[in-house]
């Protein structure tokens, strides 16, 4: 019977001087004159496990000739290891050779660097870091379903191609169907896209929030979680043409309400985490970011500190620092300020109250007519992680912001209607994934924890 | 204290005569002189509840002229009802009007045809209908992440946005940040693709499938889940631009053992759907497709069946039936076949080793190089539910297959070299989402499984 590694060790008794069957990779391989060890892998646990062959074996001459990053079948005695690191190693009685590889295998049992490895996007899971980091990501987005699943909460699968442009068409890639060095042209020799699939001009969106809206006013409490695609053309270590976000969108729920929701899905990811990944978070504490279990445990234990954006600006100006920003009551915060801010209460913290004009135009206005229901949560460590808002309930008033801010009315009419039809107070937010990732293993560029990452001029595989 | 209606249902004696608080809309409102009956559905469960109040209550007036589909939050004691087919009501002691819905509310407790609520697709998730759907929908999802999960799977986020066009580029929606109407040219005069935003052309795909086989080169087994895209102008039912696939792919697998799986993790989410949505599939059994349940269940203690390709033409050219398409041994099996088999058996049936001009270049060619180890699972009701093969992973032979069907060698180089680095066996399956719920619902139009779907010249909300 052919077993996972990780069924192996998560039933030590049940295996423990057996004779079991593995299928994995090998990752090491080091070679005596009478006896040889190889690290193999299975991709099922982060830890491997070493075979032990000697001189016994009728092919130990042609076991000694295997490669690194070959694929075998083994059969052997599952017995406990002298070397304290491992719990298990196995003393081979027959090993196949299912897959060769070559000396010249890119990945090879030394320090790669990050940058070497994100050119080997294919090959890059099978190391250590990049094994425990999409693992963790695996792993990440089960807590996530279990969650909201557990909660009641209906997933749901907004659409991706959308006509409505009503958060900025210029940050949306458009989609088409008709080819570029023959396009169709109308009377006024404009691109006529009448003819094209969807009649009209389709884009692939950045947000599946206003669906999410229409069937959190149907089943109470809903979420997301998919793909969202933005154009922005920008170098850094936080940005991605594509990304996976998690947008939970709450009827009868308010600003406070909203915040209780945050808190405890984070604490329950992270403990998810924990509990599931203890391997990889060593490996993250170790090789990545040191203090990074102390840092999730300490989260899981905390208590979020929640305060206005005016308090919040109130004790940037207070503090001793010289800001490149500087603090403003009716401006965002900068990077510097959400540091300092996490540093000052040393739990994450989340910032309500912003002033309207620089937030969405959905959000609840608040009576004093300055500020709207929004809600940042900042972490620390790893600044901004989830932004969301109570959302404009009221018909009027939603469609007074409308024309303030220029929105076109006729994409979001639907949208406006759920305010007359039962609309209810309620609230939701976005979560980028790839910004939880970052914080949950310590590695903190966006292009190395997404499995083959777009970003602008950057699409291979 | 606020609950969800689902919690009350599965703990009735935690709450049976006690004064809780429910948050919900209006359903239906009967009134009568001195007493009331409200359904509300609070949208966590399938079952709504009913809403007694009288003349006692000093708002009673105001009460008797809530409108259908107004959001309410309701305080009263819950007690057993008298009705059958309801296990509890609530004797109203407050209400709170929290959204009022006008009298031309579109969704009125009455018959609407299925056209009708697509045109109303933002508002029909609040009808029993597309309650059920939804939620199904929610729970079959959350159903496939368990099985992948508790079998040591990874969940890859195969990327959406690519540069390769070895499915068939003209089967993809191109997606570009340049504007239509001014676009740049390059010294042929064709459009100047460099100057795009990933400096050549990008779609979005229509599968994970390698890179999901990459993963599973490191993780022995992997799973996507995620939507897809196909540009199609085919309006029938079973056709939509955009949809869902879960795409599985195992090393060390062949198509025996990929057989397995495919069983055994669709009598998963069968078995998973019927325990956590019996008012849902009661439901539909009664109004959708008389017999789903039985079809359900028989199909999760059916042992399925396995057949050659070769039997299956063999099993029809011997069929009494009059064919529209004459069985052929070196063609693709038609609707009609299909049925004929499932109906034959009257169990899922595996048809195995198809012609291989018929099928994709990366399957593995069989001894015979006429056949490819390609299956596809026809379920009886459904047809096609699921299609797979053991992967060619001979690089030479694959190499054979590129050049003989005219693949752009280059943009799968990396795929093709994953059978250099220790390439094993493997096999990988894919099954659309939305036919599987087709499948569970007895809903045939592919538009009413989908929150709000997109096909050709159709893409509002």
């Amino acid at each position: 019977m052919i077993k996972d590694l990780h069924e192996i060790y998560n039933n030590p008794d049940d295996y423990e001087n057996k004779e079991i069957t593995i299928q994995g990779w090998i990752r090491n391989h080091r070679k005596q004159k009478e006896i040889g060890f190889i690290d193999l892998n299975d991709g099922t646990d982060f830890r491997g496990i070493q075979l032990v062959y000697d001189k016994d074996l009728k092919n130990f001459e042609e076991i000694q000739k295997l490669h690194i990053g070959s694929a075998l079948t083994v059969t052997g005695k599952l017995v406990k290891s002298a070397r304290k690191e491992q719990l298990f190693e196995l003393i081979i009685t027959n090993i196949k050779l299912e897959g060769d590889c070559p000396e010249d295998y890119p990945i090879q049992p030394k320090r790669h660097t990050r940058e070497f490895l994100r050119e080997q996007a294919y090959l890059r899971p099978r190391t250590n870091l990049f094994s425990a980091v999409f693992r963790v990501r695996s792993v990440a987005a089960m807590a996530i379903h279990e969650y909201f699943q557990n909660n009641n909460y209906v997933y749901v699968h907004t659409p991706l191609i959308t006509t409505a442009d009503c958060e900025g068409s210029d940050q949306m890639f458009k989609i088409t169907t008709l080819d570029y060095n023959n396009l169709p042209l109308d009377e006024n020799k404009k691109v006529d896209l009448s003819k094209d699939l969807f009649g009209k001009q389709a884009y692939i969106t950045g947000t599946g929030q206003l669906h999410g809206e229409a069937f959190a006013m149907a089943f109470k409490k809903i979420y997301t979680f998919g793909p969202t695609f933005r154009t922005e053309n920008s170098n850094t270590k936080t940005h991605a043409n594509e990304f996976w976000m998690i947008e939970p969108e709450i009827a009868f729920c308010d600003l406070n309400g909203l915040m209780d929701i945050e808190e405890e899905m984070l604490k329950y990811i992270v403990k998810y985490v924990l509990d599931k990944c203890p391997n990889e978070i060593e490996f993250f504490n170790k090789f990545v970011e040191k203090g990074l279990k102390e840092k999730l445990t300490s989260l899981i234990n905390s208590t979020f500190k929640r305060i206005t954006h005016k308090e919040a600006i109130d004790i940037l100006k207070e503090a001793p620092n010289k800001w490149e920003f500087t603090p403003d009551y009716n401006e965002d915060i900068a990077k510097e300020h959400e540091k300092y801010l996490t540093e000052y209460f040393k739990v994450p913290v989340f910032i309500t109250n912003w002033p309207k004009d620089i937030k969405a135009w959905y959000m609840k206005v608040n009576d004093d007519n300055k500020t709207v229901a929004a809600v940042d949560l900042e972490v620390p460590g790893a600044g901004e992680l989830m932004g969301g808002s109570q959302r404009e309930e009221n018909y009027d008033k939603l469609m007074k912001r409308i024309e303030e801010m220029n929105i076109d009315k006729e994409t979001v009419d639907w949208f406006c209607n759920l305010r007359k039809y039962g609309g209810c107070y309620h609230s939701g937010f976005g979560m980028g994934f790839e910004r939880l990732l970052i914080y949950l293993t310590g590695v903190e560029n966006i292009r190395d924890v997404i499995p083959f990452p777009r970003t602008p001029d950057n699409c291979d595989y």
